[in-house]
């Protein structure tokens, strides 16, 4: 049961940004710009480095919503995404995606854990410098949201094809379109 | 030595922004609704909420010019500001102040950390539902700009001065009015 009273029950980030509609505006800009405006990372891409922030933090909800995406976004592949969550070293991604993944979860354990190495080696595996900071910058942003869900501890649905509809709807309209960020 | 190449060699965030300004219009955004925005928290006890929640990220930026700000707004208090870093609950402020601190400390190391109890508590000693929703968010707002700045290795000085400029220009421009957002 979520620690504020959200109107109309409202599931995750959603309920929340319905009982603050101030705060939710930028936050919806910043996850539209982030996770789905123009960019040399695909969307699925972006939506897979917020899944694995989210599944390293234990954001239930985040990881489900937004895992949905990414399996939305390449075509029903649930599998991949459990791979990134559980060992995206052994998974059949780019490189340069796995130096970005490496970055993203170091940026979950702390800022200062990120390297010169680690940014040295994404460059060499061709990650731009845009790139590596939209990597820094989604990870910082999923360890902002995954912390505002479940520290007011927003409802959280168990059943997947809740997620499944949410991503279907998120991929079509959007962060801002979409009733509520995520 | 900033991980990316900062136009003008800026510090903190603001080199950050300027390298990537579509997402520095909802990163500012963000921080004048949760930090100078109406509340019935003072701009002081937000800043000291953030420049707690930085402190215990160590991050060297943000706590010196969130606490620098804090410190503006109290009339020159810098005692109190390292008073709230060190030991909060023995500091000359409110019995709701320390329970939210309480709470955006328990966000900092993860939403899940925060109980009902934690809420309850500070519901009775006054705390309002937006005060306790925002205590939430600017924590975890910290936990998002501390790991953007220290991620990316963003420019940090050690000159004090630089600090309390800083700190007197945001109080005077706001975080969308001042060059860069903090």
């Amino acid at each position: 049961m979520p620690h504020l009273p959200i109107p109309g029950d409202m599931p995750g980030p959603r309920g929340l940004m319905t009982f603050r509609p101030e705060t939710a505006k930028p936050l919806s800009e910043l996850a539209e710009i982030l996770l789905r405006g123009p960019s040399t990372l695909s969307q699925a891409e972006r939506e897979l480095i917020g899944t694995f922030v989210s599944s390293q933090n234990d954001c239930q909800y985040c990881q489900s919503v937004h895992g949905a995406l990414a399996a939305h976004l390449l075509k029903g592949d649930d599998q991949l995404v459990t791979q990134i969550k559980c060992d995206f070293l052994a998974a059949p991604i780019s490189e340069k995606m796995k130096a970005l993944l490496m970055i993203a979860g170091k940026v979950q354990q702390g800022g200062k854990n990120v390297t010169r190495e680690d940014v040295e080696r994404a460059r060499q595996l061709g990650a731009t410098d845009l790139e590596i900071h939209d990597a820094v910058l989604i990870a910082a942003n999923f360890c902002m949201m995954n912390r505002y869900v479940d520290g007011l501890a927003a409802w959280t649905p168990t059943d997947p094809d809740f997620y499944r509809q949410r991503a279907a709807m998120l991929a079509e309209h959007g962060y801002i379109g979409s009733p509520g960020r995520s």
